[in-house]
């Protein structure tokens, strides 16, 4: 007999509102595969790589905003889950990892696929769980209901993230011919809907009071979902202070706002940009030199603002710690906002200036590539920018149109799981999924594509310089003998030979012309995943690069 | 200025040893990558997916039988090593994983490739330290130096298996152009040379002396390196009690020891097989019958010898734990083992009954083509045998050849690593290694292969049935609706694809002709690895091994 709270789990999780469920065969799992399986509200992908499936489900949870289940067997496949669920962590996207395990007196015992899973993601999760292994006591059903309960909860509100629940499990694993699994009828529900932080009043009025006395405001967006009431709000702060906007802020189509502040700031010598007060919301920024500037010309006051969760002082300078719903809070307080209107000015020239330098690039380098690209997807599109240069070229070309959403890997910004958690995000809804990736990424997580269900609106567009590019781009190793081996990685792959085996179109382009011809494509719904590969030189990206970084020098 | 302390890490590991480094590219860690990249002792491997990494440097110590280095970047590289450590620390094998990371004070502030990695293996790393982040107090040189010396003994002593030793940096993580690396001069050097446990006279003379109080003695050989000292003590042992040696046992060459054991006690009714005294060495046993008949029928008592580390009580019958080096024990006591004639005399038959059944299996399905290939591989070959069924083919079939040793990761048993294992076995021998694996585990880890160096002794069995076909051998799911998709995975692709992108010869095989064919070029050495991929059919390989279930009934 298959434990009737184990089978309930699935009940639960689809009472509560869980819609999808990553799974990866095993044995010891199989009474919750079937749980999930079976299950008439849940829709199941099976993906073996269990380093994958964690991305995927990561990619599913990120775009419909509500807790995506995973479910492994015992052993090491739980660790494959590791760089997802700490991605998942830092990202706060709500995981719920189901994994089984031996139960608690067989643990080192020199049994098969057994390590010490109990709390095993260690400061990663939100909470770990224990199933009971044993059933008899009289309080067990409501205790495994309410693990489960506990755990979708905690995964889901506040600031979200992954939760564990570690379910030892004895033979039999499978059900007996006549034995039906079914759902439990009397199963307890604890709902925790979500809710709105915000300020008492008095603490309100004191920032609404305080914020007229500051002459230099600055405000910068971090990662941020797309939400088009905050773009809004933000167009209405926009009108009388900069409003700094990397492409993962998803508000760089907001009217008025900056979004070349990295390359603004790439050689700025004067602390003039740099501002009294500094308001921020979301979580990372791309930009490296907008870190370096504020770290080295420091606001007087940093307000953040974020309703719930870890706060991070990113800019060394963080004073006020707003826990409120942000547009509400903006809302209320955008018409104190009043910068000197000459401190605006400057960021806009200077913006106008980089927009007008950016935009007359061109040559067959990875910057102007990056901007066809954009420029041609779909206004509607879900872009996946991969870690390490790709991200950093998209911030650089950014991108306007509204409607595109942009997603990365960026709590960790980890390379392990970018092409993954695009092919969740396709799996997840009918507009096109544009992934932009280097060689190493692709490479890397290629087991992204190894499953039977690839979504036919996935487009990946990989960048293959063969290797690292980001090591000669930047200053340091570029020099040193040791390059192309220990930093630039030298791989010599192209993508052709790994696509072979699946159901997706292969275009290739190197150089402007047949990039354009197979731009006229790509972006066509013709009911197939497509890849396109993009050959370039690592050595020509950095002399062009060079080229618009010494034009930055004359701002 | 890069630290001199982070420079001289590499230093102490070629003075205690260490002469092998894998190391993934980032740039966090490029003071250790050129620390360990310009060490003149030090031979490196550049891997750049850090999952494989942590296999191939597993890989490397369990041939050398001492320590490998792992050097990767902070963030979620380092999670990608935990399935490699985890099957490292059951497997006890020596690894000392090196992670860069950010300084502690901007762990959480949302810069890149940042996450909580202080003792991020939990409980499956020996020991984990932190290695100091600033360098002015007076004793900060002998932290540092003893840090790496203490980690690399633990790694290396008692019962070896893996440490981490975690490495804040702060940039600049190049050296400036005028700026030489050199390792200090001073170093100190903490020596712990390996020791032998030796029990207390009166204990041992205990031993001896109730040995003979027992009328059926069984002595069962679990996972061990090959030792030809070993060999010949358990073939004095064999003399007068059944010595049960699976295939990772590295002893079924040993004149008078039964192998057979899992096919013995497949269907075996009686007791009378049962032993009153058990006596065990080494690691984890395969035989899932074996351990379930003597988890059924317990001995009286069950001695483990094992000089140090964590013991198991596999049988459910562990009496005694014996704190000696396990050759110098049984020399000294093998004269007293006094089994009952018959007892020894009714495996030994069914044995030979089993051994008879398995001779004359052909046919085109898994088990008789994993005799043919080992019937045919080098005498001095490296034998990697992945998990899942190709141990269990390989442990049904036998490897009498002495001289080939044999290797699985049966730590944990996972698939994540089984090619990666081998592919660092490889670069650190030059005997021919033959690793058989299936379709799931190739597929899994074919990053193993994503390098520049790859060796030309490598030979890489694939025994391609397109799933997990243990899925459909064992009852319970064979006979599901959900047994294709959720548990054999049902994966569509071939090898040769994959194999396109290396320098590696490809062959293929469908029938027993043109498998000799095959077998006549595969082992042959011509500076080229080999993939020899084996099609065979899951619902064959279940209707075939019925028949051979069915004939052990009649035993």
């Amino acid at each position: 007999m298959i434990p009737q709270p184990v089978v309930d789990i699935a009940e639960i999780c689809a009472l509560k509102g869980i819609r999808h469920a990553v799974l990866s065969p095993g044995s010891r799992n199989a009474p919750l595969l079937l749980a999930f399986a079976r299950h008439p509200k849940i829709e199941t992908h099976v993906i073996p790589d269990e380093r994958s499936a964690g991305f995927i489900a990561l990619g599913i949870a990120q775009k419909l905003k509500r807790p995506v289940v995973l479910v492994c067997t015992s052993g090491s496949a739980v660790y494959n889950y590791a760089p997802a669920v700490a991605e998942a962590f830092y990202s706060t996207i709500p995981l719920v990892v189901i994994s089984a395990d031996r139960p608690p007196e067989w643990i080192d015992q020199r049994d098969g696929q057994t390590i010490r899973q109990s709390g095993i993601f260690g400061n990663h999760v939100k909470r770990s769980f224990d199933f009971p292994d044993q059933y008899s006591n009289q309080d067990v059903k409501w205790h495994c209901h309410r693990i489960v309960n506990d755990a979708i909860n905690i995964a889901n509100c506040g600031s979200p993230g992954p939760v564990n629940i570690n379910v030892p499990l004895r033979e039999p694993f499978y059900p007996e011919k006549s034995e039906n699994i079914h759902y439990s009828k009397d199963i307890k529900i604890i709902n925790e809907p979500l809710s709105k932080s915000k300020l008492h009043v008095d603490d309100f009025d004191h920032f609404e009071k305080s914020v007229s006395g500051y002459n230099k405001v600055l405000f910068v967006v971090g990662q941020t979902p797309s939400n088009s009431q905050l773009r809004n709000t933000l167009g209405d702060v926009a009108k009388s202070v900069p409003v700094l906007c990397d492409i993962i802020s998803n508000a760089q189509s907001v009217e008025g706002v900056i979004t070349n502040q990295d390359l603004i700031l790439a050689n700025y010598p004067d602390n003039d940009l740099s501002p009294d007060l500094l308001v921020t919301i979301g979580q990372s920024v791309i930009s490296k030199n907008l870190k370096g500037y504020l770290r080295k010309h420091r606001p007087t006051a940093h307000w953040h603002i974020q309703p719930s969760g870890d706060v991070a002082d990113t800019f060394q300078s963080l004073t006020e710690i707003i826990r409120s719903d942000e547009i509400d809070f903006l809302n209320s307080i955008s018409s104190e906002f009043d910068s000197k209107p000459d401190y605006l000015q400057k960021w806009h020239q200077l913006e106008n200036k980089v927009e007008a330098q950016i935009s007359s690039i061109s040559g067959w380098w990875e910057l102007p590539i990056t901007k066809s690209i954009l420029e041609q997807c779909p206004n509607e599109c879900q872009l996946h920018l991969g870690n390490s240069m790709p991200i950093r070229w998209a911030n650089y070309v950014g991108c306007k149109k509204e409607q595109i959403e942009v997603f990365s890997n960026r709590g960790t910004s980890g390379i392990d799981g970018c092409m993954s958690t695009a092919v969740g995000c396709a799996m997840a809804c009918d507009e096109t999924v544009l992934v932009i990736l280097g060689d190493l990424s692709f490479f890397y997580d290629r087991n992204a594509l190894w499953h039977n269900e690839l979504p036919p609106n996935l487009r990946i567009v990989v960048l293959n310089n063969h290797g690292g590019g980001i090591f000669r781009l930047i200053n340091g190793p570029s020099d040193l003998a040791e390059l192309g081996e220990y930093f630039e990685t030298d791989q010599k792959l192209n993508t052709s030979n790994t696509i072979k085996d699946f159901e997706i179109e292969y275009l290739s382009a190197t150089s402007e012309t047949n990039l354009a011809k197979a731009l006229e494509t790509f972006f066509l719904i013709d009911g197939k995943a497509k890849l396109l590969e993009i050959f370039t030189d690592s050595s020509i990206n950095k002399v062009e690069f060079e080229k618009v970084r010494a034009g930055l020098k004359k701002l």
